[in-house]
């Protein structure tokens, strides 16, 4: 099969490899219908995280079920099926108070690499969530996106609690800080401020149901929300970058006994411990367990209540991974697909 | 009237000082039946906080009402009352919300010292709580515990959502921590393991509702407590010391998507942002909005459910302030009352 390794940063490549097979009775093999870069697969592809190459890449993913192990029992050949990018067993503890991400049994999607034409999903059973029949076309690009980043948003928007008659800040404007204004959209916020100085990313904000866009940033950006807010600051506030810039943004924009919702993948961040004594705000974040979300999620976009699939801005065929990175590593694609 | 000051880290002078006066028409004037040296009174004391000396000191407080200025309507003189150690409104939208410490009209009390026989309290209608009628003698010491400690250990395990079905730890055994396991098991945790390595403390934590003591501390405590909870972590941490060491041991021994509930003024505390992101998590604290819980625990120290008091295991009268405050540096006693 073809699929896209990393072999140093900035060095992309799809080549041929292995097929995979099933290892663990647990396992299935899906052949992708879509797959798709993160925001996080350019710190390896920036040389900010150390990658040992050549590395297989991507954990985004939805396609059609080829095989099952012994052992799995709900999922299908020839199911259409959409998973996180942690594999989970859905059963253990931590699975079952809503945290699949930190699932005992987990395994990180990444190290598998979903920039492929096939992949082995562990845990197919817990992980995997099957749509209600073959999707239309249409409807491919939202279910990747609720694969990770609209999974993401969700958790960011639910973690701030995010709802009626509440004031949402989205500090981010990637792909997962606009599926967090859709997500607060969609649990009612009442109004959801976005964070952005980009043009065509305000304009999918506003559809995604900002009511607001502020363009300043740092301490500006915090003044204008609390100008925004009375004074005292957003109720929730989703942070989708992972910079200390950026959680800091979000605290300080936050009111007392509010509430942060943080995804972004942190790096370099020390959060000053007076700070969040001083804030009283509540802070909950962290890889998101999308899993969790999934079946809500499918039936929003299957319903065509939501169209997160809008986040991608470039689709391209998966032999052409490379010209992805670059195009989202310089932002002139805010999320690209690719196509196997 | 008589009053404690700090001169210097390690000089306390109880010396004569004017008599406060109505300063603005939201005042009362209260004659103190009790007050208290606090841990956090520790910090300038020991020079860690710097201190612009001479400081009026204390911020614990429980009296009778002298004198109430023209626009105080609910709070009469003769009432015996009860505040917080953060003078609020209680009528804006953030004390509405339950976040009283960080009312839009806050006066800290530390800054105008209760450690007096006579103390100006701001914004009386809303800071103060007055109870059903003048307290038996041994009552107060536990309707003073309510003022500061109580209230913040009950916040700290509101903050880490503790209630049934839920493992609880507690990391401080100074009086905050160990109203935490009061409050904790008030709140109808299941399982209550106090951290302490002292034996008069341990005793008081059983005596408060403790079910296990672990006397490790650091990665040996975190690791002592995943063992006690299948390798998880327990549901609801609560964290009274405010250092680093104890934020960390609070954050590794939660497991995910459980609750820390942080309520130990910061100190030199930098959290890293990967160690948040991945323990997953949800962080709150800061200080507490003891005017929230009073007039539930005046009720429940009124009807003698609870015994907070026992956390002062040595009185002085005012005068003897100094020595009071050897002692809790030493850790020659928990909680020191001083008698004015």
């Amino acid at each position: 099969m073809r699929g896209a390794v990393l072999y140093a940063p900035g060095d992309v490549r799809v080549e041929d490899r292995p097929d995979p097979v099933i290892v663990e009775p647990t396992d299935a093999i899906i052949r992708l219908t879509a797959t798709c870069i993160c925001g996080s697969d350019l710190w390896p592809y920036r040389g900010v995280d150390a990658a040992e190459g050549p590395a297989p890449l991507g954990h985004e993913y939805v396609g059609v079920v080829e095989e099952v192990g012994g052992e799995v029992t709900t999922i299908r050949p020839g199911q259409f099926v959409v998973g996180s990018f942690w594999a989970s067993d859905n059963t253990c503890e931590i699975c079952r108070s809503g945290y699949q991400c930190a699932c005992v049994r987990r395994v990180l999607m990444g190290t598998i690499g979903t920039q492929a034409q096939l992949a082995r999903v562990p845990l197919a059973d817990g992980t995997l969530v099957a749509t209600p029949g073959m999707p239309e076309a249409d409807l491919v690009p939202s279910l990747l996106a609720a694969s990770d980043v609209l999974g993401t948003g969700w958790f960011a928007a639910a973690a701030a609690q995010a709802g009626p008659g509440r004031t949402v800040a989205v500090v981010g404007d990637g792909a997962v800080g606009l599926c967090g204004v859709l997500a607060a959209r969609q649990l009612g916020a009442e109004r959801i401020i976005a964070m952005s100085r980009h043009a065509p990313r305000q304009e999918l904000a506003r559809r995604f149901g900002a009511t607001d866009i502020v363009t300043e940033r740092g301490d500006d950006g915090v003044a204008v929300i609390r100008e925004m807010t009375g004074g005292l600051g957003a109720h929730s506030v989703l942070e989708a970058v992972g910079t200390q810039e950026s959680m800091l943004q979000a605290i300080r924009a936050t009111r007392p006994g509010g509430h942060v919702g943080f995804v972004g993948v942190a790096h370099d961040v020390a959060l000053p411990g007076d700070l969040l004594f001083d804030s009283v705000v509540h802070l909950h974040g962290g890889p998101a367990p999308v899993r969790q979300y999934l079946p809500e999620l499918i039936d929003l976009i299957w319903s065509r209540t939501i169209d997160p699939g809008k986040v991608f801005d470039l689709a391209l065929p998966l032999d052409e991974a490379a010209e992805g990175y670059r195009a989202m590593d310089e932002r002139r694609a805010i999320k690209v697909l690719l196509q196997p």
